[in-house]
């Protein structure tokens, strides 16, 4: 199987042995607290499944901006986005050496690791703003994921950190979170030699479906991990049962046995587009993909991307040989009423706009909600039945 | 895919639909609310993964009486143990009808489930006295799990529940704890027909090995789930963590890829034999198994049951038809000196007792903790090596 990134064996920072659990929790409980970011609280639970492998915890102010600035670290090593446990101040920790993290996203904020604290700085304002456009390639504070980074202060914790939970990924998407661990466990538990990991956080209508079947014909993989974004429901999103349902049914019906699966993982989205892309391909390897696909705009929010950023940039910024893991560089995929399948859009010259079946999401959204499914050049009907009955009900 | 026992599609008690999760654990803290007992919320967390199906939450006396004395609830349907809501008294209660019930195995006591309260009853002496010797076979209060059945309170809660996590089975084993949905979804991505589901709180030595083996072989089973009960480390007991790493080597090396999975499930052993193991298939029938393997005094203590008791109870007691699951009944397995591999005891008239490759538990211990491998007709190299590396930190 792939290695991780920069080990042999996969160094999660979840603590795994319970004994030593229970004590930590209890040792937690008399140590001195922080209520960290969200986004902290999302890179703790990366940290702890294994998925950022092997950074053993938030990054100090030197390795952040060495992370932004080139993607490497002070010891030469390569992570693709600063990692920095950012709080307004630090009062609160005094010159405590071990301290325990809470969760802003869970009730009662419960400790969801412990940190030695090897290193309590200010950020610069510089600093920021060197980070957010190294990291962004913008510092537009209306871009959602440069508010989010420039909102969480500039007093950086950092030093190693021991988890103790997967905030409430793990808790409230049973069945559906893993693990960097727990999916190397299964594809091996499956015997596939080359497996492709699908990002999403939407239900998969048919362009995505044949995308997959596409990179894993192309690539000669024999499995394809789903591997969805797990977080709080936004307005308008599609709540997760109903997303996995739907999911599931298009793996049942439309893929081989023994050769998908369907997951997911607790993060906080940057879109952070090119860097994002290069930090999704990071976290799957970890989990044990071959290979990735990235898509056109990948991450990306708004315009602030151009459409292939998030694939250049694995050609033009990232050091050779930092991943093992391949990416499978993909463009839109629509059916062609031209030649009766799916292309993907690019490599499909002589096509006009109208050639293609597009629907909008907010089309689509309409036609479900009427109870009416999708042309099946857009839904496969199993799939469109199970969104049918979720609009149906609202 | 086999049907779920009593109903078409599984119906776990566990709230997938994250507002609805949200707003009931909201609605939980202002209940009046209950601690209830260890063996109460492991049959919540059961409830919750869909391992009970169709059971909606506790029973009240009658159904249990009738579940105690003929497997059969006053419905008609089918349940091999009582699933009660045992309490001291009801006096936190008062006339609510919905309430919280708390998890005694988790520090703070967190709500595990909501209950909507259709009855308080007092369980008589006579009642309690005929539900242990019925379930348990005995009432000899040195019982383990007559012990424990007893220490609960004779006040039954029963009701409807809704259950909002999977104690600490989920949070302390998160690479392991399956609910029956998760396997049920892992059994179909994988593409098995005939799975046969083998139960084990141990590292897995070569008899145990080839007991699977075996099951698969006669039975022309596609897929093998070891399904591991997870649990309060006891003195003496290998940690999860080592367990795990254990059985996952063991299946890495010696089963064919796309042949197995390895999983847990939480819940509070009752010790019950004979019905703990109609308990067993039953669950088992649940996650979509469809063959379950029974050994030598499954789930028995001492020697209160007879060796195949738990195996004669499915064709004298449990109602024809009421499980679609088969069992696949074993004896102790062992290397025979003769043959040369691993037999099936009682398959072996010829055998003396000598002619096995027989080792106790506090043997192969002392030889693991002195860096010494059991015997190769005992145990594989790579699973001893783990155990050893174990023992040895120690």
């Amino acid at each position: 199987m792939i290695k991780p990134v920069g080990s042999d064996e996969l160094q999660p920072r979840f603590v795994y042995d319970v004994a030593e659990h229970d004590k930590l929790s209890k040792e937690a409980e008399s140590l001195p607290s922080v209520v960290i970011s969200s986004q902290a609280a999302g890179n703790a639970v990366m940290m702890g499944g294994g998925y950022f492998n092997p950074l053993k915890g938030f990054m100090n102010v030197a390795d952040a901006m060495g992370a932004a600035e080139k993607m490497t670290l002070t010891d030469g090593s390569f992570f693709p986005v600063p990692v920095m446990c950012l709080l307004d101040n630090a009062d609160a920790i005094g010159d405590a050496k071990r301290i325990a993290l809470r969760d802003p996203n869970v009730d009662g904020n419960p400790v969801i690791a412990i940190m030695d604290v090897e290193a309590i700085e200010q950020v610069s304002d510089d600093q920021m703003k060197i980070m957010t456009e190294k990291v962004y390639r913008t510092t537009d504070p209306e871009h959602v994921g440069v508010a989010a980074f420039n909102s969480q202060g500039q007093t950086a914790v950092s030093g190693p950190i021991q988890v103790l939970n997967f905030s409430y990924f793990q808790t409230e998407f049973p069945d559906t979170f893993r693990t960097a661990v727990e999916i190397r466990n299964e594809i091996s538990e499956h015997g596939w030699k080359k497996v492709v990991a699908f990002q999403t956080r939407n239900p998969m209508h048919l362009a995505h479906e044949e995308l997959c079947h596409m990179a894993m014909e192309r690539l000669g993989c024999d499995g394809l991990v789903i591997h969805m974004l797990l977080g709080k429901l936004k307005k308008g999103d599609i709540p997760a049962p109903v997303r996995d349902a739907a999911i599931r049914k298009m793996v049942e019906v439309y893929f081989p046995p023994n050769s998908a699966m369907v997951t997911g993982y607790g993060f906080d989205m940057l879109y952070a587009g090119p860097r994002e892309a290069v930090l999704h391909a990071y976290f799957r390897q970890n989990m044990g993909a071959t290979h990735f696909i990235i898509g056109r705009d990948h991450a990306g929010v708004g315009d602030y991307y151009g459409a292939f950023d998030a694939q250049t940039i694995f050609e033009d910024e990232v050091p050779k040989g930092a991943l093992e893991i391949e990416m499978f560089m993909a463009d839109h995929t629509a059916w062609s009423k031209k030649l009766n399948k799916v292309v993907m859009m690019r490599e499909v010259d002589d096509h006009e706009k109208d050639d293609f079946v597009l629907l909008s999401g907010t089309k689509v959204r309409e036609m479900l909600g009427n109870g009416e499914a999708p042309p099946k050049e857009f839904s496969r009907p199993e799939v469109a039945k199970i969104l049918i009955d979720y609009y149906q009900s609202l």
